[in-house]
């Protein structure tokens, strides 16, 4: 990567305050390498409900800021929660829209799933990401069962074995960077 | 169903002022038969991001009418967009707040395609709406792939032969209404 800094935005699918996606995506945010910043991006409930006909030249500025987050990360890092079997619909509204502006084409993307059992959501989310020419990292693509006790209280995984899968799936992600750069 | 009103809750996933979804929401109004009173959902981009930190006794008051709409209602007739392979991000957002408070609970929902095309979305909408309890109905779930040709100017659709598809999908939610009533 030459010595330059990778920059990662980090999304989490849930509005919950103690969700643990979004203890996820901090938690990955602590363990990026030297020489890889991970920042988080805090306004999913900022951005308004996707309606095709406001798509035009001027966006709403929530969704200006979203894409312009976006275009400036060599890759994205998500985690989100699974509502009935789906995504989380906060999180499919802000996706649909950069559908039309393309900031994930290319996009090296890791999708960190916090549930074992949630599957579905998961699957359709991976879907979409690729239909967008996101390029879904596999190996970045973790499951982090998170029960409450895998943080300590700064934050941080105390369980060893997630730190070390969480740690291991920020730098596939940040290798995927290196690929795409190289190619 | 012994001469009373089924009353059916119409809406479209989608908020673009020329939705065909839109359309098709209406045009299944204006094919209902005597005795069934199809009123159409307009409030989708009032519903707020889903917070499951502010789903508590007091919510929002968008979501509030949402769930009394669904509650008053018999049955559901949904017809929706795919957008990235996904369920719409607005749909998919308003069905997240109705998780807990369970009023699509046995409620029997049509799911109508407007995209022969779409079928991620459409089984992603299928699959949440069935894990929420709701009884989709296949015979009420058609698709009708709708041209621009395929409206008059009073939104009516002038194809026989979608008109009638349109036709025996109502007629067969409302049946699906019956059965249940009959249980």
């Amino acid at each position: 990567m030459d010595g330059r800094v990778v920059r990662v935005l980090g999304i989490s699918g849930s509005l919950r305050g103690a969700s643990s996606n979004t203890a996820l995506v901090r938690a990955a945010a602590r363990v990026a390498p030297v020489g890889v910043e991970v920042s988080i991006y805090r306004e999913l409930a900022d951005i308004p409900p996707f309606n095709p006909d406001l798509d035009t030249d001027v966006v709403p500025a929530a969704v200006s800021r979203f894409r312009a987050a976006l275009q400036a990360s060599d890759a994205i890092l998500i985690s989100s929660p699974e509502y009935a079997h789906g995504v989380s619909g906060v999180l499919k509204n802000a996706l649909d829209w950069v559908v039309s502006s393309g900031e994930l084409i290319d996009k090296a993307i890791a999708v960190i799933n916090a549930s074992a059992r949630a599957t579905h959501a998961h699957t359709s989310l991976c879907e979409t990401l690729a239909t967008m020419s996101g390029r879904v990292i596999e190996e970045a693509s973790v499951t982090i069962q998170l029960a409450a006790s895998a943080l300590d209280a700064d934050g941080n995984l105390s369980d060893a074995r997630l730190s070390a899968s969480l740690t291991s799936a920020v730098e596939a992600l940040v290798r995927a960077v290196g690929t795409r750069h190289a190619l």
